[in-house]
């Protein structure tokens, strides 16, 4: 096994001009919470594994009581429309442990893609606020100048000096090290509390993006989820806020 | 010396389909007291060490004055009725420090066993509760879904979704690695508090692995160290009670 | 991509005989703000780009909203006047996260530099004190013991044993790899508080390197920034003096 | 530069039969301040510089004004006398930063001493007790059992399962992997509280070794520096015995 190792499921698919959409684990797991959504929806084809020594030494269970080594998972999608294009999405377990490890799990992945004839991606992620947030925006950063535009007109908001500190992860590195490399590439990112997954957040980046894949799915599923995590976050407001009342000498004293 | 690097004392044993039981620390050092009372109770040859620059840097003092590498180690046993198989077994001080040396340190465990047939492996474990258990039950995962019923009806427990976040270290990435090279397993997890060494789950573990491997060994010396343990941890729960029943503001005041 | 990859963004400057003034992230951002403000004042040119896979792994998201994958970057000028010489310029935004990383992003930049001629450094950096300092000073350690006298000369202070920790960094590496080559080269390190970024140490370094380049820039934009933190400084200081006016008992019992 | 870098200074020592004595930065510093002593004493000369990527990224600034990039260092020593042997002597800066470094350190240090005909090694160092001791013995550990009573006959101790946790780092190491190589060592612990550098626990190893080497060196530079600890161990304990006299409640409340 190398550092990262790419193993295709069989033949390696037969996609035409298509475009890579990426969302892995990160703040509210916005990203993931899409893709992964996207792949159901669609019910996209798994093609390739992904398995990095960088990745944590772990296996998960499957509900039949098999194990699953950790891992990313490419899926593809043919377009069915005139106005459609094939779709490669990409999500998984974790991201690399370490920058090294982040840096060579995204030089591989661009490897499958471009070798896929991919030269335009979409990665997704969150925007973590630290804050409740009732109607997330959707941010964006892109590989070339020329594109702010035709993205802004599709609802995505571009703030300068947002997010502050960058974007740190797949979801950036595959725009700046595809930048290198010629492939163009726009990151969503939806704004989030972070606090929690966060399904409402996964549904503004998806609206977005339907509006550039022209393919729309089926996204109550995310909504019933948003209303069960809006339960939780509720529950833990109240906790915290009746822990708060509590006068402090108590702590010590009583 | 390589990354990773095994050494026979010897020549390779002559085994027939071995099957191979790895022990390495873990939650409750439940696999490696597995695995080291097998060694002792059968009487195993020691026929390889592994040496990996991801175990820390340290030796160990034997009681005779002499230092020892700390080091994985490889056993076998040859089968001595009809019903049994050759065994392979495998325990250690230490599993690799590093995600990186975790991962390459059962590359080269598999690369050992499938060059001397091993075809089916268990590897042992401990399953945290994080508290106490009277009758530790013995979870289990396989590489197989056939595998599961066969598993099942030994008396070992499938919950779905236990334990949640999967099985770190080596006793799950043998699985895992495995999977991908087509060598089958099962992991056995005993059930126990987390806190001290365990040796009444190791007990529990070896009861189910013998119907396996119709290999029986007197298991009293184990219950001899439960006891031991059970003493310690009832010393441990009567210090911290007696912490908690002096008030509060006495750490403050008084 | 490499370890660490140097990305020439044309064909390779044609300097003569020139000099290596080095300023990356650290202690009061001092020569990281030195070597900015060269590059500003000076219109130096960027001719080249180094990744390193021991960076984040981080996108910046620059004003016009493309990203901009965190690096450090080569600039050059080139000589005015007879008594001036060719310079190279420094600069970035991270230094290696581990010390492996460190070595290796020092060890290309040496490769680098020597392929263009520099057989002299100049690398900036400040030394933090941990308290306000009205006029900082300008120590400095080099490569070869006759050249302490020259720097002392120029205004520099050599104090024994100061730094008691050496240098640790880029700064100090250049100098010591640099050396290992036969490359010499002198680190001025600016006093600083090294709480908040230090414009006012970075301009006392920039006056005392004026002297050896012959190049003498515009200061007033630095003075300013000192000036606004200063400011900042000042409030925090506020702060602080209030929280410890308020009586302690008051945190437990009011 | 290589992960592990060795710099002869000239020609390799001519040495006959030579036995090497190791004392890097540890607990104490007992095996440093040891083995500086003797380099000090016997006028041994620096023969060869070790550097190391997994060393800290550091340069240390000499009493001159110049830089010094973190190293070990390898001296030698001709035998004056019939009874005599030819000594290397190892000492440096700092041991690797991460597991994987040490390996790789000391594998370096086997290559050299094995290519300059050493079969018999001393490494030295401290044992941490946690408490004052007055008399610190010397404890030991070999790499064959056959060497434990001529060792003991020196006066160092061997005591079962001390240090319990063996050895950790370069001292042990060096015999840990020296063992696999056909190199016979003992490793000599010095007891010392741990807290401070400890030239009573190094004069103590040192009386010791001498009986091996037939090399006396004058000790009583060791013993003023062991006073001059003394006396700062003793006013830091005055301070502690102060704070704890104060009562707790002045804490909160006064």
């Amino acid at each position: 096994m190398d550092q990262v190792t790419i193993q295709y499921l069989g033949n390696k698919p037969r996609v035409k001009n298509p475009i890579l959409i990426e969302g892995l684990p990160g703040v509210g797991n916005v990203g993931k919470l899409a893709v992964e959504h996207l792949i159901e929806m669609l019910k996209a084809k798994k093609f390739a594994e992904i398995y990095s020594k960088d990745f944590p030494p772990q296996v998960f269970i499957n509900t039949d009581g098999t194990v699953k080594l950790v891992n990313n998972e490419f899926y593809y999608w043919k377009a069915k429309k005139k106005n459609q294009r094939d779709l490669l999405l990409l999500t998984g377990d974790y991201q690399g442990l370490s920058a090294q490890g982040q840096y060579e799990l995204v030089e591989t992945i661009l490897d499958v893609i471009e070798d896929l004839g991919v030269k335009e991606m979409y990665t997704l992620g969150g925007y973590g606020l630290g804050h409740e947030i009732d109607k997330p925006a959707v941010l964006f950063a892109v590989t070339k100048k020329t594109m702010v535009n035709d993205i802004r007109k599709l609802g995505a908001v571009f703030r300068k000096n947002e997010p502050g500190g960058g974007i740190i992860g797949a979801s950036g590195l595959l725009l700046g090290l595809g930048q290198l490399r010629g492939i163009n590439g726009v990151c969503f990112m939806g704004e989030t509390p972070g606090y929690l997954v966060d399904p409402k957040s996964a549904k503004a980046v998806l609206k977005i993006l339907s509006k550039i894949t022209n393919v729309t799915v089926d996204l109550s599923q995310l909504e019933r989820k948003a209303k069960e995590i809006e339960a939780i976050a509720q529950q833990l407001h109240e906790i915290e806020t009746q822990a708060k009342d509590r006068p402090d000498e108590l702590r010590y004293i009583g």
